[in-house]
């Protein structure tokens, strides 16, 4: 069994490779460019993990890994158009560096692509991974579409935002480990909880997101501390804090999110503070780890083959004891 | 077996229902309304076609229709953004009823549920019909870069341009009969022919419509003539002017397209007819028209399955005796 590093390096080997014809270069190039400005490779490394779950990596594994980054980068572009972000990484968008033209078209190319891998699979697997893998690509849209309309929405509830959440960023997750998990054979049941598991830790590394960017060391946390914040950005914090703040404190930031002054990172904080929002994150957090834990579990293989999970879980939560 | 009209309405029958879920309404109402505002359904309609001519439609022949047909809407929705059309078939186009970024997603998701739809046919066939779908998707992007490319260059060669056209319309039309053809066990030879009498018909159907927006009657035509000239496209007929002109037509051509006179289409419309651009062309169209009937002719089935094929023909193309 290979551990995570180990399976990183693995599926860097076989993606490191350009997926795209060299002509049209108006199309291929910034579709080539925006896959070696890198990633972590989560997905990809999720999928050969379901896969060794329950046996021997298969070589499918790899193609069904590289349609899954594919289509993760494909929404990469074209979200970063939405957003209007310019840089990715560090380095510029591919509309920025490009055009939004562009960006559409090598986009859809990137998503054609991804599907071209799918079908290199074995037949007898390739109605179930298609299934999941485009019941998923849907729910990444809905989850994307929602995430547009709530930051237009005055207020949005708990509830909603994990499902947003779910949609846009856990079923990915999720969905990768069950790929694998069908080519490694699994039952039914062993590929429901090793979705639950997915699915959970997803939402547990959202919140951690969320928590990271508001109370965060900016050194370990690498990017600029209180963005969310600045941006009016609808996080689980915010949507907690604006349920249990005091009248006071809800029209102090409800004022500040108006009129962002110079310390409103700051005046937010100490409200999250007083509201004791931190704790409740690390709270909510820990609880969809749990959550995520028991569903690894609850699979029915060797404990010692669930390992790189649980270095995964690691790697994604930094847990709490 | 059924004429061109009659599967016009089995189609109509099938398609015109939603193919999305309701909600999140932002993402589904724009790619509903956009299915709404027509089109006339030739994609899947060849696809029953190339079926039929092999044997009695099966049902996955449906399937693999909605699946063309939304993936060719999905094409629109973006091209409309790229080309920044306002209107389609005389309705706003999705980018201008809703917004840019509705329009980029409720594209993606059309093609998502494209391949839904693909995943629901025998998975005897699910291999060959993706694989085939995935590479004409392909194209149709490499033809749509190619469309943006050439109208930024300054002068573009005639096989150029004809390859530009057989990717970003011809193949589609082209591997959809295949796909039925697929579907009605034709063999690989006549799978081939059929292809082949869709592409050649594409081309030749290309250069009547370019050849219409320049010479048509108004009436008929249905769209305002000479729009092509207007907004300086290359075209079949400018970019053969610009071959076959002396250098003072040459020159004239192109200083209107640079001024952009009041009587400009007109004299573009008289340099052509000088350089007996309208003849060429009529001639041009007959070439393909007729490549594409030796391979209909080609195809080793009894000639009476044929004419819904030869209705199909006469019904794209206005046949010059």
């Amino acid at each position: 069994m290979k551990s995570f590093k180990e399976l990183v390096a693995s599926f860097a080997e076989v993606f490191n490779v350009s997926h795209f014809p060299k002509e049209p270069a108006g199309l291929y190039e910034p579709a080539d460019y925006f896959l070696t400005i890198g990633g972590k490779r989560i997905r990809p490394v999720m999928c050969l993990m379901g896969n060794e779950l329950f046996g021997e990596i298969v070589p499918d594994a790899f193609h069904v890994a590289t349609a899954i980054e594919l289509f993760h980068n494909f929404t990469l572009v074209h979200d970063d158009i939405m957003d209007k972000a310019s840089l990715r990484r560090g380095l510029p968008t591919v509309h920025t560096k490009y055009d939004e033209n562009t960006a559409i078209l090598s986009g859809d190319v990137m998503m054609v692509v991804a599907y071209s891998y799918l079908n290199k699979i074995n037949v007898s697997y390739l109605s179930k991974i298609l299934g999941l893998f485009n019941r998923t690509a849907r729910e990444v849209c809905e989850g994307q579409q929602l995430d547009v309309d709530f930051e237009r929405r005055n207020s949005v509830s708990l509830p909603d935002y994990i499902r947003m959440i779910e949609l846009k960023t856990s079923v990915l997750l999720a969905a990768s480990l069950r790929m694998g998990a069908i080519l490694g054979g699994a039952s039914e049941g062993n590929q429901n909880e090793l979705y639950e598991f997915g699915r959970n830790l997803g939402i547990a590394f959202q919140v951690q997101d969320d928590y990271l960017d508001a109370f965060g060391d900016p050194e370990k946390f690498g990017k600029d501390v209180g963005g969310d914040i600045r941006q009016n950005k609808k996080t689980f914090l915010m949507l907690h804090a604006l349920e249990v703040a005091n009248t006071q404190q809800k029209n102090e930031l409800l004022s500040l999110m108006e009129e962002n002054p110079a310390d409103k990172v700051e005046r937010v904080l100490q409200i999250f503070r007083d509201c004791d929002v931190d704790g409740w994150a690390k709270s909510l957090k820990q609880q969809y780890l749990d959550k995520s834990m028991k569903h690894l579990e609850d699979i029915a293989v060797v404990s010692s083959r669930k390992k790189p999970l649980r270095e995964l879980a690691d790697f994604l939560i930094q847990r709490e004891h």
